[in-house]
């Protein structure tokens, strides 16, 4: 019954809005647990800024190390961001034996094994829901939830600017250029939107779930990943007529030895849940061989759904302290001599379908010259399509694959885009098939 | 680190699902746990039925009470379904000091509050996350994913022989009658479909989401409660002119000290999530005040997803077997006294928009008669069409009312329906906004 003393570092958006719940709703947590959780100290650089909220019952300081040091601390909360000084004071608090919780995806992606091992050592839990879907339970519906399960793919709309982006790039028929500036401006896109446009974020996140997933060691750096700056408005229109929509997916699968893990931009259809997912709403679709398929939708990122999902973590811990977290499970959902080194599925071994955008000289012979080499390479198509005529510029043409092997299609495009008729610009997405 | 033994109750559809999956996945479910789960005993009347799995290691009888009183099972499967003697052999069990998990959604609407009690007494856990939403991992998401949130709402489409019938009405334009023997002949709908059409199955459900959802007692028998067997071509045709889709919808609020529960066929948006889960698919909307919106989605039913949950639930109790169950959350997500008896809002004073469809005599005069009555009761209409003109039949007349009390409107309708030239057959719905 002894309650859970939490220290907070970093007062930016997301700590706010755990700060808020923890005063807010103490006595919803209190009602929940059958004991309190209790905000006693936050650490930020700056103190002045007016948060909207009530701190005067809290130690603020402006050093992270006076919280992991703290005596009356038995949880540190992480909200800093980025590898360091994150790692360091995550790693600082469980030596200093508090639990941890953190909404820090970069973090997790590089350093959660490293974090996950200390933890253990120490007998103390790690929470990261946060990390993932935003205030989703996304990670908790999978380690938990689909436990009984083996489980057969992700697919997770996990980046909620590049969502809003590419809904936007649809609905106005507009320019990636025009829309990411538009996105700025209403605070959907960061100043400098390198993490979130080019799948980096979304290759953290996916990391995670994989590992979660199939009790393999997280491999952030062998996720195959390609962002979304390159899809056109003829390709959202090109795709809008064939019946597909272009999403930003991660995507993850098991194989026998192998885990295959890949970021980019994919053609989903129009009726199946995640093409309907827009905005900035993220979601999951975690299929198991039993359960086959569920999705988890909701708000991806944001000061009070974040919080929302940080909080769910304490209260977790909460119910542990302060006996022993040795009914909780384990954070990657597998016991650690369970989990597995499993190598990642080179990008090349990968089968997909494909969406491939040419641009060619409007001249005859070309169709024929670029649907002779994908013959020769066994590709078969499942549409071809030329989207306008100009007679002095090259048109597009834009080709749908039916299933092979990525390193096959990479050789047939780099045979068609040596053609002479053919711009070496050639753009490729790739196609999902969903059963829901 | 010592094993869970299991005793299974039933070995129908789910029953047998249970036990292919603690068999087939035996290895995996050791994994994640860092211990094994054992199925040791079932009981069901009939054992002569090939179920397609290899149970020779298990003890099989037909006296449930057999399983219940034995020496080397830790936790019961309640699989038998119904109220009695479902509800005999939980207490039963409870009393021999076995753990339960059950997906018996009728048993825990109408007794779960007697067996929670009961179970408390005795430290012992019992688990129902198959009774709501089947394989979604739906309870778990409500009760821990979002325990840092005052809960705003729930919104659930909770039945997939209705939603199968709902959807095939409107692709085929087929009449209900003609559908639901479809369903009958395909094995979505029962012989006798009662529970499912009458929304009977759909109030259990709510009851338990809203229980746990507001820390409130379950009230089963409050819930108001309509069929989808009123619903006719027309009206869904006339709904989708309006931009909406019937689904028969389990909805829930909480008010000051009321709680609002109803379940009847409901008006959704296209655009929304509700509105695209089809055919015997089922999904939760949860809202809370930090979280948003939040929706799950999955097998409402079937052998494989339904045994998921069920083995997901055994899994977060063998976490805590033998030790105890002090760590695991309280089934409804509130310590028990810290659960309120809370009234259920009655009928009369919920507040929603309407769908109105009358039946009249096409003559002059009928309709300012009729929009007549309504401004006397204070009703504003955001739409109104008559969808077709015999010279000789009653036409339809379709509505939709802004905002207003069920008992203004069904005062008004009861006046509207007296007149001459309106039948007494006018059909009422509800209709639902969602900002997801």
């Amino acid at each position: 019954m002894s309650e859970l003393r939490v220290g907070l570092l970093g007062l930016g958006t997301i700590g706010t809005g755990v700060a808020r719940i923890l005063l807010q709703q103490e006595s919803l947590i209190s009602r929940r647990l059958g004991k309190p959780v209790r905000l006693v100290a936050a650490a930020d650089r700056d103190l002045t800024r007016d948060r909207g909220i009530d701190l005067s019952g809290v130690r603020l300081g402006d050093d992270a190390m006076d919280v992991v040091r703290a005596e009356d601390v038995d949880l540190v909360v992480e909200l800093i961001g980025g590898y360091e000084p994150a790692r360091s004071f995550v790693v600082a608090a469980l030596e200093h034996g508090k639990h941890v919780v953190t909404a820090n995806k970069a973090l997790i992606a590089k350093h959660g094994e490293e974090l996950f091992a200390l933890a253990a050592d120490r007998g103390l839990a790690i929470g990261f829901e946060a990390a993932v879907g935003g205030g989703i339970p996304c990670l908790k519906a999978l380690r938990e939830g689909c436990a009984a399960n083996a489980i057969q793919s992700i697919y997770g709309i996990l980046n909620g600017t590049c969502n809003f982006i590419l809904t936007k790039m649809e609905q106005e028929g507009a320019a990636y250029d025009a829309v990411l500036r538009e996105a700025q401006a209403l605070g959907y896109a960061e100043a400098d939107p390198t993490f979130d446009v080019e799948g980096i974020d979304t290759a953290h996140k996916l990391a995670i779930l994989a590992g979660m997933a199939f009790g393999a060691r997280i491999r952030f750096d062998e996720v195959y990943t390609e962002g979304i700056n390159r899809i056109t408005p003829v390709d959202i229109a090109a795709a809008a007529e064939l019946g597909y929509r272009i999403k930003l997916l991660g995507i993850a699968k098991p194989h026998d030895e192998q885990i295959e893990m890949r970021v980019h931009p994919t053609l989903v259809p129009f009726d199946s849940q995640l093409a309907n997912v827009n905005d900035s709403y993220n979601a999951v679709m975690i299929s198991g061989d039993f359960v086959e398929h569920t999705m988890y939708f909701g708000r991806g990122a944001g000061e009070r759904p974040t919080a929302s999902a940080v909080v769910a973590d304490i209260m977790d811990i909460a119910r542990a302290h302060p006996d022993g977290i040795g009914h909780l499970p384990p954070p990657m959902g597998f016991v650690d001599q369970a989990r597995r080194d499993l190598a990642t599925m080179p990008m090349a071994d990968v089968a997909c379908e494909y969406y491939v955008r040419l641009m060619v000289r409007d001249e005859p012979g070309v169709i024929a010259a670029v649907t002779s080499i994908l013959a020769d390479h066994r590709i078969s198509l499942e549409a071809i399509m030329q989207k306008e005529r100009h007679a002095t510029n090259n048109v597009p043409v834009v080709m749908l694959t039916h299933e092979t092997r990525e390193g096959n299609l990479q050789a047939a495009i780099a045979r068609i885009t040596a053609l002479d008729a053919v711009g070496d610009d050639a753009l490729i997405l790739r196609k999902e098939s969903f059963a829901a």
